[in-house]
């Protein structure tokens, strides 16, 4: 029903895309289009392009209160029961301060990764927070600033150790007590790279040397049966005959028990979900790893340090960034590049909250609980297995666990069936004295009970009790009232850049809008506080969500499944390529092991290849920036029947529509490899063209690009991913897995890539609603107002830089390069320069030197409106005129105002102005910042001496005196 | 159960008190006391004490989370329906990025009213698009920044036109299809004043003369029936003889139909609360007022103008001050002296963000949708009343009324039974054609209906179909996706300065935290969306939660009864005060009509003493500022048995605790009069004595300062009266109340204040969770600290300036008076500069000249921390040292940091620099602000010139190029 009149209210298509039919107007006919078909049209290549719309898999547009009506009717398909299984996922109260002020904040939540760090302070800060929280309970000297959950931290672990390590073993030690999503996960990517792992029943009398030779050993700690041991004999047998050791350890029960550090570890992992991240049916939530002195130029994933600016003044940075974004190719040793950023701040914001002694007394409370609890068992006469535990009691039921874990789930508290003979009860912040009376009755005691009387004692051993300090930094002991957590997560939130203040045009990484109604249903307990391994019939909306997102991404992509568990893109890259791997092993072709990469690929398609173990072999581009044809296959023809894989990215990293698309990856198929294609650039195909149709065996997609989940500084992020039919059963299944068939009526199979058998469950509603809101018109409405204002930028700027590889009729597809090099050349003026001197226009800059160096990506995504494109046309060709001037020699090229941008408040108030520019030229160079200006809140950062001198813990409060 | 550690993770209390136990110490040291205890022994005076602590009727303190699960369960007792009532409230749906971006964000809802403009020209902005969206609907001149609701608003019409009116007449014609709690209201306010009222059926073919003189004539446009008519040969009659005219109109029906203005109304009031605000079983909301030209100096309430700051930059401010914060005591014409500021800043960005196009089409959505009905149930052979409609139905059927409604609420819709023969029916744009299909059916429609087809007619009539356009301001045309309007809620709050970044130290105002965990419950559905005549069993919760909270503020204080019904403190004292004069006309005490009031009193106590018919005499103060005990038995003496009541205020507006209240009160009470205290500094109070017991008959409490209502920038607030048990039957009652019955097993018989039953019950579970997570002990601790807090202050302050006015022992309340009148002599700074000095230092200025002109009032609450105290002491000292300047002649009087304040980043930027003192010393007097600074957008805004060029709709985007 709709009123009979051409104004849609309701559409959210209308709120999510910024330019408005009028608009599309005057831009095509700058371009010389008549309308979006006939520009689509011109852009896209026939070859490839859809003849129908989506069929009815994607239904009909909703509007936002129909879409959060149907995510409530989903929500209340899910049954929330008070969940004891633990296994690293654990009830924590979020609170409510950092759940308003950050989570449900877009000033944190359409952040962007801090790659500009100059305009990242507040988010930098916060995780150098958590950096330093993870340092001081893990009792080791660097942890960097998170990984994707626990489990793979744990196998970045192994393969830290095995580079770091000097031993010549190909053999890792796993602690037969790890927890058992960690056991499949080591296995499926120990595997893929030809590690052997020996498990091992550990404990303080174990023969290490029984063990024989190896690189690394692994160790639970607690268990995951609960128990508390002291491992510290066993690391330092294995540390003699030349291993690393990684340690798993419980944060919160570090409070109480000797750190990781103290008894030797060199590596520590495990996640920061119970400080105050809900458990999401899964995640996310953010991992984190820590090693000791020495080890931390091996440390994957992002590490931020303290360096200084222009001024002097200590400012935050990522440190040594070659290890992620300039991912090294096929020399990689870790294919992660990204981070759970939202998560480490809420986890670090805990604990800045709570502080030292919070944490101590929540830690307390747990373990107090779980003593009573074990005391009150022992009255029924049953058997708890180990004296020594922090929250977590193995109670030896034989035969009976089944009946236990049933009678539990009917009095409202899910246990843990670990074997027939043995169920697992964890307890948490959130668990009460009821919680513990009904685990009791679970067990056949009795209906009634005195709930009172002091917790007073715990079962940790005093050996083990922790002596050491910890969160004894200021910013641990200062922020404890509610009102100053909230103005200090104000301060941070005020030095920060976020879509918030304006545009992010960052090519390749698809800034669009985050919708506050996609939003919503994150935070719903019902969703919110879902154990991953709680039973199946208490998730079942949850899975009805997900059965529905997978069959809607396979629509929209032209496969046949779809896997939502990678919890980042390079994850789902490594996903597909184990199944492309998994798929030639099952047909005999375990020769097929090579991975053809074109040159302009992005560093991570490389990576991911050789964690797969797969060998990269590089593919010419030719000066378009296309796959070379002729390279293509020449290589093919050397390599033969040894060809795994094709890896292309489409549209190209150029952001070009490449026309020979269909003969590429019919080549591929000719000589029996398969085609992987990256969806990092779905934004501009989406409605138009489908990775299946014209090729594609398998993709990954980017959720937290096309599908909206937002950035959040630096993650989340999902990267599912989809395939055909024949490569499904490789794709990652997960031993608990409530389900195992998927959409499509196929079974997933393949080792695990994530710890949680659906990787960030609680994110879904976000990519679910955008769908669903926008319809199939509506999806493919977005990709031409992203390639429609793409070109706009791109036909604006011609004249002022060199557009660098387009396509047909000279378009370009959702992003474009400005060359800079000219520019450099005649005048002196970098790319750094004009990057951070859009800073002080008020914008993010685009993409640096990537996919060429000395460009600037372009992406302004459908979101943008055409006032804020003028915008940035304005400030860029502003730029240029003043780039110009210090070509002329108007001012000198070391002292100008690009080069001295960003420029700070304090910088034009504070002593003499001595440059040969004006005040008002450095920080008002157009009139409107005036009424509108974001100051950045540091100078320029030297990322040298930030490098020379690393400092990755909270600096002394008087550095920022 | 707890842990048996001092340290209570869980405790609520420690989140909302900013200074820990340690900072006490330190504190009272400072002070030379030893304990919390022994200073407020020597603070509070004995005679008032309260011995034992607050009884059982307020629970033990719940940690946050025990308090949202009890919410949740009272929420689980209320039934959302699907509310078809209308009668003044809608249906509507909040756009997310409003919910997300104002409702749940402190920078909106921690601010203060404006009255320090220059930071405050966000909020200011966004009221100023109000007034705009207002005057340009309504077809008048200048509309105020909002009303508390469409009831009161006709009310404050009604006073109006009498004091405009140059008719010698005391009657004021009242539309008979006025809707029901309009009758109401204008009945009991009526009466209080003397003024006769009118009740007409009015139609295009009455005469007006015939009905006599009157000063005023009040239509409802469209009626409550639903009618749509046309009035303009009414008004034009009525205006002929002498009378205004005030239109209450529907604001959506205005996007279709003439609007009053050009009807010929000289006001028009109305409510905003179907602009995207949740009925909340019924506020708060906005209520609006606009005036033809010439009128405009007799608005009351707050207006929003445009002035000029020290740089001639357009700046906004509020106008005609006088008429509110600073009201005219006995001369007073209404006693509004608050706005609904944040429902208010929701319904002009529904406006902001819907626009013209937006708004007309739900308006014709609506209308469309009204037609189809009414075809659908004259298909059936009902009667529907009129012809001409835009939402709402009559529907007439004789005898069947109350079936027909028993049988929509069955089927899920919410109708409403105007009489035995009529029943109403309202749609609104969250009406689907489903709930249409439901209505018929509860008129014996079928089960079975084709729900298909366009929607293209409506039934307005075509001589009153709006031809004049409405909401051509830029502003209403530019953020209509979501980013834009993210954007531009972000760039407002930018803009001002609110409790997250810093405290607001405002005597008599307690800005206290609101707590994240208790705002969280105002957004859940089952609270914000129930109708406020919902019948009683759909509504259980909220009448419960209600009731509790009634009886836990009754126990506070003191008293026997409460009603939560007055949307603001001064609804309260007029509620309070007719309480007082409806008990002496029971008495047949009709003479007692004499208010004494201390010359200390806030205005607002008078203002409402004239409103509620009572004539004021003034009390003396002594030098102290306590009131002077001897010329009250003198006033008394004089006035004999004419005394109806006096109001006091305890602390008092000086922020002392008097020593002789008790004899005060018993004077008062001797001479049979009732006794008022006015509760606007309960926070000194609050478990140490309670006014009920020192001889308070009646109280006002304001829920938005001791109980953490957020201020949202100037309203909502909620007023509550306490009362003892002989004043219970003249308390506000409704004639839609759901029970009559209140705590204590009373009930409440007079007139109502407001236009809903309970006021603005969306709101209260925030003070409803104060109380339930602080406990009587909390909040005794706050109490104790908010004393502390102010005497530390006092103490570190006493030796730059003064301190006026303290009780025994040298100790202030919760507040103090610093006297700046001495350093005003001596070097020519002013109490402004002080105040506009202080935003340079990142500061919201203490009150300024009230209650004594000259002076600072600072309140720094329990929330502030120890560090933040200090923060503020060192600006004040700071401040001082550079008046000292000024008094040496350093600087001269004329330009100086001081007079020169507030600086902007442009005023330090921009030009030459030709003060005498250095830019650094204009903007960081404190190196601490360099790396935190809060940028004044404007300069010193001039006030006078403001006034003298009265501009109340958004000047043009022209006027800041």
């Amino acid at each position: 029903m709709t009123v009979s009149s051409a104004f849609d209210v309701d559409a959210f298509g209308r709120r999510h895309i910024g330019t408005t039919p009028d608009d599309h107007g005057l831009m095509l006919a700058a371009l010389g289009y008549d309308s979006l078909d006939a520009l689509m049209a011109a852009a896209v290549p026939t070859s490839i392009r859809m003849h129908e719309v989506l069929n009815s898999a994607i239904p009909a547009a909703a509007t936002e209160r129909e879409a959060l009506d149907e995510l409530a009717a989903l929500a209340s398909q899910n049954t929330v029961r008070t969940p004891m299984i633990g296994l690293g996922y654990y009830g924590t109260v979020t609170p409510a301060v950092i759940q308003r002020n950050v989570l449900e904040n877009p000033s944190w939540y359409t952040a962007y990764t801090p790659y500009q760090p100059e305009i990242s302070q507040g988010r930098l800060e916060a995780l150098i927070n958590f950096q330093t929280m993870v340092s001081d309970l893990t009792g080791l000297d660097t942890a960097n600033s998170s990984m994707l959950d626990e489990s793979t931290a744990v196998v970045e672990g192994m393969l830290l150790t095995r580079r770091a390590s000097k031993s010549a073993s190909n053999r890792f030690v796993v602690d037969a007590d790890a927890l058992p999503q960690t056991h499949a996960l080591l296995e499926s990517r120990a595997a893929a790279v030809g590690i052997e792992l020996v498990v091992a029943e550990l404990d303080e009398t174990t023969d290490v040397a029984a063990l024989g030779e190896h690189f690394g050993l692994f160790v639970q700690y607690p268990g995951a049966s609960g128990r508390v041991w002291n491992p510290s004999s066993v690391i330092a047998a294995s540390k003699a005959q030349g291993a690393l050791v990684v340690a798993a350890a419980d944060l919160l029960a570090l409070a109480l028990i000797t750190s990781p550090g103290e008894l030797g570890a060199d590596v520590a992992v495990g996640t920061s979900q119970r400080f105050g991240v809900p458990m999401g049916f899964g995640g996310p939530h953010a991992g984190y790893m820590a090693v000791r002195a020495g080890l931390e130029r091996q440390l994957p994933g992002r590490l931020v340090g303290v360096s200084q600016d222009a001024a002097g003044h200590p400012a935050y940075r990522l440190s040594l960034q070659a290890r992620e974004q300039h991912i090294r190719r096929e020399k990689a040793t870790s294919n992660i590049c990204t981070a759970q950023v939202l998560l480490a701040v809420m986890a670090s914001m805990y604990a800045v909250y709570h502080g030292p002694r919070g944490i101590r007394a929540i830690a307390t409370q747990a373990a107090g609980k779980a003593r009573l609890l074990a005391g009150w068992l022992e009255d029924l006469g049953q058997h708890v297995a180990h004296d020594a535990y922090f929250d977590t009691l193995a109670v030896h039921v034989p035969g009976l666990a089944k009946n236990v874990v049933a009678r539990g789930r009917e009095l409202g508290v899910l246990l843990w069936e670990a074997d027939e003979a043995t169920v697992l009860v964890s307890v948490d912040e959130t668990t009460t004295i009821e919680h513990l009376h009904l685990v009791t009755r679970a067990f056949g005691g009795p209906e009634e009970r005195d709930l009172d009387g002091p917790i007073t004692q715990n079962a940790i051993p005093e050996a083990l009790r922790r002596t050491s300090p910890y969160l004894e930094h200021p910013v641990f002991n200062t922020h404890h009232s509610e009102t100053q957590m909230m103005r200090y997560l104000k301060q941070l939130a005020d030095r920060d850049y976020a879509l918030d203040r304006g545009m992010i045009p960052l090519g390749s990484c698809t800034m669009k809008l985050n919708a506050a109604t996609e939003m919503q249903a994150v935070t719903w307990p019902a969703f919110a506080n879902l154990h991953p391994f709680a039973p199946e019939a208490d998730v079942v909306g949850s899975l009805a969500l997900i059965e529905q997102l997978e069959t809607w991404l396979a629509e929209v992509t032209g496969y046949d499944t779809v896997s939502l568990q990678p919890n980042a893109g390079s994850q789902g890259e490594l996903a597909g390529l184990l199944a492309i791997r998994g798929y030639h092993l099952a047909n005999d072709e375990a020769e097929r092991d090579i991975c053809l990469i074109p040159s302009s690929a992005h560093g991570t398609n490389a990576a991911s290849a050789v964690l797969a173990g797969l060998r990269v072999v590089v593919v010419a581009t030719d000066e378009l920036g296309n796959v070379d044809l002729d390279d293509l296959r020449a290589k093919i023809a050397e390599h033969a029947d040894r060809v795994a894989a094709l890896m292309i990215t489409y549209p190209s990293t150029h952001g070009v529509y490449e026309h020979e698309v269909k003969q590429i990856t019919q080549a591929v198929h000719d000589a029996g490899g398969q085609v992987y294609v990256d969806g990092a650039n779905l934004n501009a195909l989406l409605g138009f063209a489908r990775f299946g149709d014209f090729g594609g065996d398998v993709s990954h997609l980017n959720l937290h690009k096309t599908f909206c989940i937002p950035h959040g500084g630096g993650g989340p992020g999902v990267g599912p991913v989809a395939a055909k039919a024949h490569l499904a059963p490789y794709l990652p299944g997960h031993p608990m897995a409530q389900r195992a068939d998927h959409s499509g009526g196929v079974t997933h199979d393949g080792g695990p890539v994530s710890a949680a058998p659906y990787g960030s469950p609680s994110i879904l509603p976000i990519s679910w609603a955008y769908v669903r809101m926008m319809g199939a018109e509506g999806l493919k409405q977005a990709t031409a107002a992203a390639v429609l204002s793409a070109n706009f930028v791109a036909s604006r700027l011609r004249d002022h830089f060199p557009v660098l590889y387009t396509g047909d009729n000279g378009l370009v597809a959702h992003e474009c390069i400005l060359d800079l090099r000219p520019l450099t050349a005649e005048t002196g003026v970098t790319v750094d320069d004009v990057a951070k001197r859009l800073i002080d226009y008020g914008f993010h800059a685009p993409t640096m030197s990537f996919p060429v160096a000395g460009t600037l990506m372009v992406e302004p995504t459908e979101s943008e409106d055409l006032a804020e494109l003028e915008r940035f046309v304005e400030a860029m060709i502003a730029i240029k005129a003043e780039a110009d001037a210090v070509g002329r020699g108007e001012w000198p090229v070391d002292d100008n105002p690009l080069r001295g941008a960003p420029h700070t408040a304090e910088s034009v108030i504070a002593g003499e102005w001595t440059h040969p520019y004006t005040r008002e030229q450095a920080v008002y160079p157009v009139h409107s910042l005036v009424r509108n200006k974001y100051w950045a809140p540091v100078r320029r950062i030297d990322q040298a001496y930030g490098d020379r001198n690393l400092v990755c813990a909270c600096p002394p409060v008087e550095a920022f005196a």
